[in-house]
């Protein structure tokens, strides 16, 4: 067993480049299609290089960012605060984290025009484009986060040989790269995605009165870039991070369980076996011609169905060859896929028009749109309930099974390894997620294209369809945020007692209490951050379509072409310009309330960020969510169906909901993972200096 | 200064009986004021006998309520799980608490049409009136508050004899007497006043298009007696009940800080000094005709600043008298007061349009609802840092005064101390605060009766100048209610350390961060829940107001009367039931947890919805406040003034902002206590049996 633990990093090593392998079969395949008529091809180009120019953008921008953090850390490091591992890992992580998006967003921007193209034939065409392209996503995400994990790992047990603690140690901080770079992604296609969106709207839908992806729209490119740069781009980088963090975190829990090396590899080999299980599901996904919404969901569900249970099983037998002694272990894995499918399945339940709550929230427009605000920001808040229960009975079952009644450890190692057992099949869950912006962006095609009626249908069932798996999706996302926090938090206590700090994290220390409270505030700031940016960058969006539709003679009768380039710069520019703010305080925050709360006030602030971020994350993805399908709902002919007063309430609850979805909502869960991660790494400098310790030694 | 010590508590109910008599002084000269003409006294007397009608119905239901508590609590005390004094503490808690809600509301019933008639006089002589029938409220509050507290501490000195922690234990659980019926009060009235202000609004001003305060609304009687029910009464439960805790919490942590009867007799020292100096203070309350607002806020200002100087003088004299080795004391109850002033000075500079904050959300209201709605969120999210950051310093300056450097316990009496100087002047600040409603009401009644336009104008003045010093108590209110909350908290370990039960408040323990969960998550639920109840009661005052409308012939024209009565019962009928599930989620909860998590997932609770609560809290106040604020702004012609589109937009921003500032988030402040002393009631309970501690022995 010794020798199999000690190759085990290649195994994995192996399954990340069969992953990132077959990840590129797909690229090369999706990019074989033909990409339609001329004026397709053209569109799609339009839209491509848009989302490149921002992204290059992007990642100049945050290089800045990163040779600053580097300086710092190399003084730190310079300064015997840090190992010299930190500099470079962080730069890894961030590397990484920014390719995710990056590969991510190319074939997304390759597979639209094809999936609209492929619309054209058939349903089944149309859906196998747009799942590739989505399977090239989730399988670049988890390639390339098990590539460099198992290379880290095979470097640093070269290099410090036997000391588990320190490796993991080491590896921890390369999740700061990662964490970083996914916020920056995260917050500015955020910015951009809504800015254009609202922008779009607000001036083509509702003061010019034409439709959805209407070429005449001069924003309509910026529109279409943005689903791309945020949905795709920011949820790569986004995911990436919470899989890498899950993992890390887990043996670096082994390490401090005493598990040794076989506990350390146990998460990677999970998620190994899990890149296999993907690809495999992956061949399951098809449908026949003339599929309804229930067939086609049946179809992907039955690709991660399958792909779920050939990861349990094998993770179970994993298990009890490598930790005999620890078989529980494996219920904390089952217990974690349970808890994101559960969690998956509310998120759907409350936001989506097939149940009970979106349909009444529906009805809210009747008395106009302040009540369908009130009800829907209700719904949001009562929808945490549910999810919080489940992740704390989620945790409470992982530490028991693992052992947490005899030894702590043991039970927070089971709480690691159940966040790996629900990320473990991200490479199919992310494709099933991943391939809703792809359809998005081909309907958008095909309006634009002026293609016949019936593609656009195929396109828009392919995206409902892409809606209810986002929750899924959102669930796992969400979920395992929580849970890796909190692996990462007992994590960056073990960093502490391993620096000779000593915590004392009694609830009622004073130190704790304030923190709590201040992270605990953290989450609404950086929200309130992000949705203002929203409306700033929106704001200079209205203004220069505005101008356009005034200034450009022939535009409306569509004789004259839109400057499409123009609305695409002011989005890039604005919202490059406003991710730095909330981005800093999630690297700030940290540091500032270790220098003067000390590492208990850390750890406080770590939880009330974890506790209040997740609470509010849940919160406005659900309200968001449920504003969009309750307008739905109502364009489907209910309620007074489109152009009623009733469904005009509802647009405004959908505008609302916008920024709270898919900007500020999963931002969150991004800040919460690099608060934890910002503290570990500056755990060496806290635990030296703080303004507490000081008085406490002074008044002594 | 033993002897001193013994007497203390006669001079403790000397106070509350000279306050006592102070208000009953005033409610007879109020009372003796001519009402006006014989128009003005029909209205107020309907306005007076609906209020009264709801105020009995409400507490016929509480009593249900009470009636099972007792049973329950006194099982459990034939259990040998509780003392008998307990259930006849609980009850005493309650029936004070509602005792003080039930004088405001009959003295503000009172003093609404007296005021509009001194209003007709003069400034002056409005201001006096309803400036008197505030401090009949405000002494009412602290002098039964204080008669309640000195009277059973004599009665159980008598009894236990010197056994400081029995006799503090004790008096503890009379607050949850007073947090129940609190949270009743609170919740009811917030429902019942924004369910009618909502209906009048929406059919009476949108609909129907006739002015604020039209006698023709049939929901108009309603929507003043919901000031009424709400803001008053609802406001004096809920004050009562701060003013109480944060009391015995300190004199609690007296006790466990080993300080002894002199420990235990200052907080309520400085509380009976707090009385005579707000009766001083109101002497200086008084302003000259013709005053401007500004002059009119001076006086104000002028009555609290004495009370509050003289109180921070005296108690320091206190303080290094009884405690002369503790003397750092003394600058806890400086640094609370100072927190109260500047959290209220925070709360208005995010909410008043005299600063920027409010005005720019004005100007969102220029690009539509769906913007001021999304800015009006993120500048509540973002007015969230500096309170949470003050509420940090102060209690880190209270902790370290008092000596916690040294001592742990004696640095939590400190921060105890702190909410209880915070809290010392209430009989001065709740006047100033209190008497906003009262004018409100006068204006109400002045526009129904006819009088002529100055009386309205002055009225408006007395009015609008309530809306800054209510910015003032609520930044009292909710920093009082987070220093007190915790304070509680650690009264709770204390009494479960004396129960023998053994406490792991790690944060990294499981049963902690659970409970953290959970905690952060009932704030939201609990919002959800009133936030709903208030948009289901409002639907069914809608729904009344069209039907007479409709039916009721001559209405419109002013030639028949409506029928107001059917509409405050309504009101009265909805918010009864509405408020049964957002309360007992406040009881169950901390039960359910205690059964389930044991003690320290209780700790984790109730640390977790201390800090969610507190937050979401101020977002909702302020956000809330911003909106109304923001509307009256545009009114008063920026924006393109009233009955302009941007009009149209600001409304649907303070309809939405009404259940967020009068209804769910003062609740959410008593929810906060109410979770801690429910624990602390059942820690017998849940020390004795709960699944956590019974599945690890299990295990083991």
């Amino acid at each position: 067993m010794e020798n199999f633990i000690n190759v085990a990093p290649y195994f994995v090593l192996a399954a990340a480049i069969i992953g990132l392998f077959f990840a590129g079969y797909k690229f090369f395949w999706v990019k074989g299609k033909p990409e339609g008529t001329e004026q397709m091809a053209n569109i799609a180009s339009k839209i491509r290089k848009g989302a490149m120019a921002y992204l290059k953008r992007q990642y100049k921008t945050v290089a800045i960012f990163f040779a600053c953090m580097l300086v710092i850390l190399a003084v730190m490091a310079g300064l015997g605060l840090l190992t010299w591992f930190v500099p470079f890992a962080f730069l890894s992580g961030g590397f990484f984290s920014g390719l995710s998006g990056f590969i991510g967003m190319k074939i997304a921007t390759y597979a639209n025009s094809r999936t609209a193209n492929g619309a054209r034939e058939g349903l089944n065409k149309g859906l196998k484009i747009a799942f590739s392209s989505g399977t090239v996503m989730g399988l670049t995400v988890v390639g390339l986060g098990l590539l460099d994990i198992s290379v880290w790992y095979i470097i640093l047990r070269a290099m410090l040989g036997n000391d588990a603690n320190a490796i993991m140690g080491a590896m921890l901080t390369f999740g700061m790269g990662a964490s970083s770079m996914a916020l920056f992604a995260r917050v500015g296609g955020g910015i951009f995605t809504k800015a254009a969106d609202v922008g779009a709207d607000l001036v083509g839908k509702v003061e010019a009165g034409i439709p959805e992806d209407d070429p005449r729209n001069p924003a309509v490119i910026a529109d279409n870039v943005g689903d791309n740069v945020g949905d795709v781009a920011g949820m790569g980088a986004d995911l990436y991070e919470s899989y890498v963090g899950s993992i890390i975190s887990a043996g670096a829990l082994a390490a401090a369980a005493g598990l040794g090396f076989g506990g350390i590899v146990v998460p990677m080999l999970i998620a190994a076996i899990g890149i296999i299980s993907s690809i495999i599901g992956t061949f399951f996904v098809s449908t026949k011609e003339g599929a309804t919404q229930k067939n086609l969901l049946a179809s992907l569900r039955r690709g991660t169905y399958i792909s779920s249970i050939l990861a349990a099983v094998a993770s179970g037998i994993l298990i009890y060859a490598i930790l005999p002694e620890h078989t529980g272990v494996f219920w904390a894995v089952i217990s974690g896929l349970l808890a994101g499918v559960l969690i998956g399945f509310f998120t759907e339940y409350y936001t989506s028009d097939s149940y009970n709550p979106t349909r009444k929230l529906s009805g809210s427009s009747e008395t106009g749109s302040a009540t369908i605000i009130i009800d829907g920001l209700a719904l949001g808040m009562n929808s945490t309930a549910i999810p919080v229960i489940i992740v704390a009975i989620s945790v409470l079952i992982s530490y028991f099974v693992s052992g947490g009644a005899g030894s702590f450890a043991l039970g927070l190692y089971g709480v690691g390894i159940s966040a790996v057992g629900m990320l473990s099949t991200l490479g199919i869950t992310l494709a099933t997620d991943a391939y809703g912006p792809v359809a998005d962006n081909a309907g958008g095609i095909a309006e634009m294209a002026g293609l016949e009626e019936t593609v656009r249908e195929r396109t828009d069932a392919l995206d409902s369809l892409g809606n209810t798996t986002a929750a899924t999706g959102k669930g796992f996302a969400i979920g395992s945020a929580a849970l890796t926090a909190l692996a990462l938090i007992v994590s960056y206590t073990d960093k502490v007692t391993g620096l000779g700090g000593t915590l004392d994290l009694g609830l009622t220390q004073p130190a704790v209490l304030i923190g709590l409270f201040v992270g605990a505030m953290l989450p609404f700031l950086f929200s309130a951050y992000t949705m203002q940016a929203v409306g700033r960058a929106a704001q200079k969006v209205v203004v220069e379509v505005r101008r356009q539709f005034k200034d450009v003679p022939g535009l409306m009768e569509g004789k004259a072409d839109a400057d499409y380039e123009t609305c695409v710069d002011i989005c890039t520019r604005s919202s490059l310009r406003e991710m730095i703010l909330p981005a800093a305080l999630g690297i700030i925050a940290p540091i500032v309330v270790g220098l003067v709360l000390g590492v208990n006030g850390v750890v406080g602030m770590l939880a009330g960020a974890l506790v209040s971020g997740f609470v509010i994350a849940v919160m406005m993805a659900n309200s968001g969510g449920a504003w969009d399908n309750a307008k739905k709902y109502i364009e489907a002919g209910n309620f007074g169906g489109k152009g009623s007063e009733n469904h005009k309430a509802a647009v405004v609850g959908d505008t609302v909901g916008d920024p709270f979805k898919d900007t500020a909502g999963p931002s969150v869960n991004i800040l919460i993972k690099l608060l934890t991660m910002v503290s570990i790494v500056f755990a060496g400098l806290v635990v030296k200096f703080n303004l507490v310790d000081f008085l406490t030694n002074l008044v002594k």
